[in-house]
């Protein structure tokens, strides 16, 4: 880790609630990896009246944040800082003044993003973390929301609205709990701003959504507490229109202090976690959407790819599935040719067992991603490195999967060379039949792993003949017993799995 | 990982039951990791009769094993390979033409160990790892078991003994479950070989017997299980004579089936457990000991610390729980300035402190090492690092600590950044007040983390002042209004655990 050859970059996003650091440490083009955030609850926007400008408080506790953040830059050896603001700098009438103060005593040129330019980086956030193809985002941040129009992953249309949680939450969310008529006049306040957007209306059913901003990973995060959801993994997250209906039901009954009370919140997200959920439900019922896929990177992402894309127009990753795997691979140190071979392996008996397993592209995907990742777990030592593998992966961010898919990878890696295939406590992400799945994948990636014991190499070809007993022929460059040996031992859960018997010659 | 500088030696050790290869990859002095371990159950003595001869079945296992282990080695750029043989080979009549096979057949020229090295290796393996300093040491093998006197951290006296567990068994351990008169006889059997050994007389009451071994390793397996212990690790697991005297009688009364389902056992073991417990037990009766420590690192290991630290007589590590702590920090990376300063806050403070908390060195060390640790989980990821550094440190070969000490160790690792201290689901192996313990010495390491939150080593001294309110004043090179202010947001755990109100200035 100190010793790695990456560059580093700090993100600044100053937003109208909350403003955060990433500082992200990548080579471009191949891996990178998160290695520190700060998050400041600055409310930049608090206050601001008629007159739209940034009050004196929160104004320097901007500029007390964002020296701070510079000099955390400075002593952790970020020589490239991309500072940004969004809607609070962007509509302040007084933001020059502002500005200069940062320059001044920060050492910061702040780059305000316009609206449009807010949308497009949190679409690259999400575009690129999220498969998507056509779709629509939605980001609620404090000051404004950006519903953005995805078609065959590119941008096509996009809008920004001052429906930010914070800006809602101040003029709406005055009665505790809210009153009746406060209500209906913070939901006719958001509707209003989205009458009349023709590209919003007509949207094809089944068409995803997904979102993004902290009001909807705080939404997000409750649900799942409030679930007991076995996993502690917000992106990827899915929720119904029904089940958003209904925690909207729950938290407009409500007291401020009862909201503070819900598991997973923050103190400082209680008070607009109403007002911003109501944004979402308005959008989600007036595109027909069916549910909302939750992604945790944004804005600050996006701004990230651009830098670690360099050159590339639009900075947009081109298979985030196997590009995120291979990125946790590399930066647990895999050894690319081992795991290749496994790959190879198991894919080709994967292949020629087609009649027998029946299953199809996708479980074949799933299979050779969890071959590159099925060492990973000796970064954190050899004992159990299946299982630390499994760990590794559950918490980690793997982009591009469903949460059931991530689960499916942890356990491959987690049942690659030992132990009775077990989906608990898992169940629950789980479909039908992904128990029997899971043990017939696993049970290919074992025999692969010990078809492959010595990492030398040497099993060039696999002929499989089906029958009462399954027999595979091994073909090799040099002296092959011992794998074959070790492949025979290892059979006992292709057994079970596939019902049949084995023999690896 | 692959990119590592280390060097890799391969260490084999053929026993009379099992036969171990484990790859170690280290830089002299500095650190090392596992890389690799095999195992075959070879059982090379397997049919040894009057004529001392090994059979051919045992004899051709043990050199397609040996072949197994040399290409192993070779295809994972091993350079260096120690290969040993004990008893088994040692005790054969036909040791040499054994011997002239693996060098042809498998190009490994053997060390046969005498009993006394054997001892010798098994002492460097303990002593290397468990903090002893006038001790025994017992290892029970296939063949033989030796006794070892430790007195002051040096090996002052050792036997060897033909009770190893699978010679034992072979001969006693016939009737199914054991007879009273077969079960006498083994009694018998092990009493008469530990007769008339002068220094196993008089053993001064609480000395620490220290266990190593397959069988020992398999009984604290099973009895781990049995209890629902809440750790997984052999190494530093405590058992009672009391406790041990009812697993012998539990399985005494066992069929070899029903040992065989045992949890925690493998199943070429189950015929094993009986007469090496045994072994254990008479030797425990005799020396009086009140319980025993169990080793997970023996022979291999003592072999491996005398190319760790090469030229040293004898290799035995100076510190073997700072040793264990700093190899842990450098595996994965860990910022030794940035931990250093941390260690120093958080130990002045606890100085200035002792008034009001009460603790002493024990505690006043844990808190050192936790700080060298706090940030090993950025190793795996930033988000939760604090729940993935106490992953390791609970998933990792830690030397020379207790298994209380570990959980703490790893929980003040947990709670350095957030969270209310808790310690679910270990407080079986806490002891009363170490979850106040644990609160107050997390509270010291967070405070400390935050005071060193830019990582710039900024705070010089700290100077605390004791009253109803406690006061730290800060004394920095540069402006530390970032991290006073921190420290100030992340003092409330301080206040929970002490019970005063903090001001850091």
């Amino acid at each position: 880790m100190t010793s790695s050859p990456y560059q580093r970059v700090g993100i600044i996003d100053l937003g109208s609630n909350t403003t955060r650091l990433i500082i992200m440490g990548y080579t471009p083009y191949h891996s990178f990896r998160l290695l520190d955030e700060v998050r400041e609850n600055v409310r930049l926007a608090e206050g601001i009246g008629e007159d739209g400008k940034l009050r004196p408080g929160p104004m320097e506790r901007g500029v007390a944040t964002m020296r701070l953040f510079a000099t955390l830059c400075r002593s952790n050896g970020v020589l490239r800082i991309v500072p940004t603001a969004t809607s609070a700098v962007r509509d302040a009438t007084n933001r020059d003044e502002f500005l200069a103060r940062v320059v001044a005593e920060a050492g910061l040129e702040m780059r305000v993003l316009s609206a449009e330019e807010e949308a497009y980086y949190g679409y690259l956030g999400v575009i690129n973390t999220i498969e998507l193809h056509n779709a629509f985002v939605i980001d609620i941040g404090g000051g404004s929301a950006q519903v953005t129009q995805v078609n065959e992953r590119l941008m096509t249309a996009t809008l920004s609205r001052p429906v930010g949680a914070l800006r809602l939450s101040g003029r709406y969310v005055k009665s505790d709990p809210i009153s009746k008529n406060d209500y209906a006049a913070l939901m006719a306040a958001i509707d209003a701003q989205f009458d009349g957007v023709e590209w919003l209306n007509g949207i094809a059913p089944g068409t995803t959504l997904a979102g993004i901003g902290g009001t909807i990973r705080t939404l997000a995060d409750v649900d799942m507490k409030l679930r007991n959801y076995p996993l502690d993994r917000v992106h990827g997250y899915t929720m119904t229109r029904d089940r958003i209906e209904t925690l909207i039901e729950m938290m407009r009954g409500m007291t401020l202090k009862q909201r503070e009370d819900l598991p997973g919140i923050n103190k400082d997200r209680a008070d607009l976690i109403l007002a911003g959920t109501t944004v979402l439900q308005r959008l989600i019922r007036r595109g027909g959407f069916e549910r909302i896929v939750v992604g945790g990177q944004g804005v600050r992402e996006g701004l990230f790819y651009e830098q670690f894309l360099v050159g590339e127009n639009p900075p947009v990753l081109g298979d985030i599935r196997s590009f995120s795997v291979l990125n946790l691979a590399r930066i647990h140190g895999f050894e690319a040719i081992h795991s290749a071979k496994v790959q190879e392996l198991a894919l080709t008996m994967y292949d020629q067992l087609g009649k027998l397993h029946g299953y199809g592209t996708a479980e074949r995907e799933l299979l050779a991603y969890a071959a590159t990742l099925h060492d990973i777990g000796l970064a954190v030592g050899y004992y159990d490195h299946h299982k630390h593998g499994a760990y590794l992966i559950l918490n980690s961010a793997l982009f591009g999967f469903s949460h059931r898919e991530v689960v499916l990878l942890a356990l491959m890696v987690r049942y690659h060379r030992k132990g009775d295939v077990s989906i608990e406590p898992f169940a629950s992400v789980l479909e039908p039949g992904d128990q029997q799945r899971l043990a017939r994948l696993a049970a290919l990636l074992r025999l692969a792993e010990f078809l492959e014991r010595r990492k030398s190499q040497i099993v060039q070809q696999l002929r499989i003949t089906i029958g009462e007993t399954i027999r595979i022929d091994v073909e090799a460059t040099g002296d092959a017993t011992v794998e074959i040996w070790d492949a025979n031992r290892a059979a006992g859960l292709f057994r079970k799995a596939y019902g049949r018997e084995i023999v690896i010659a």
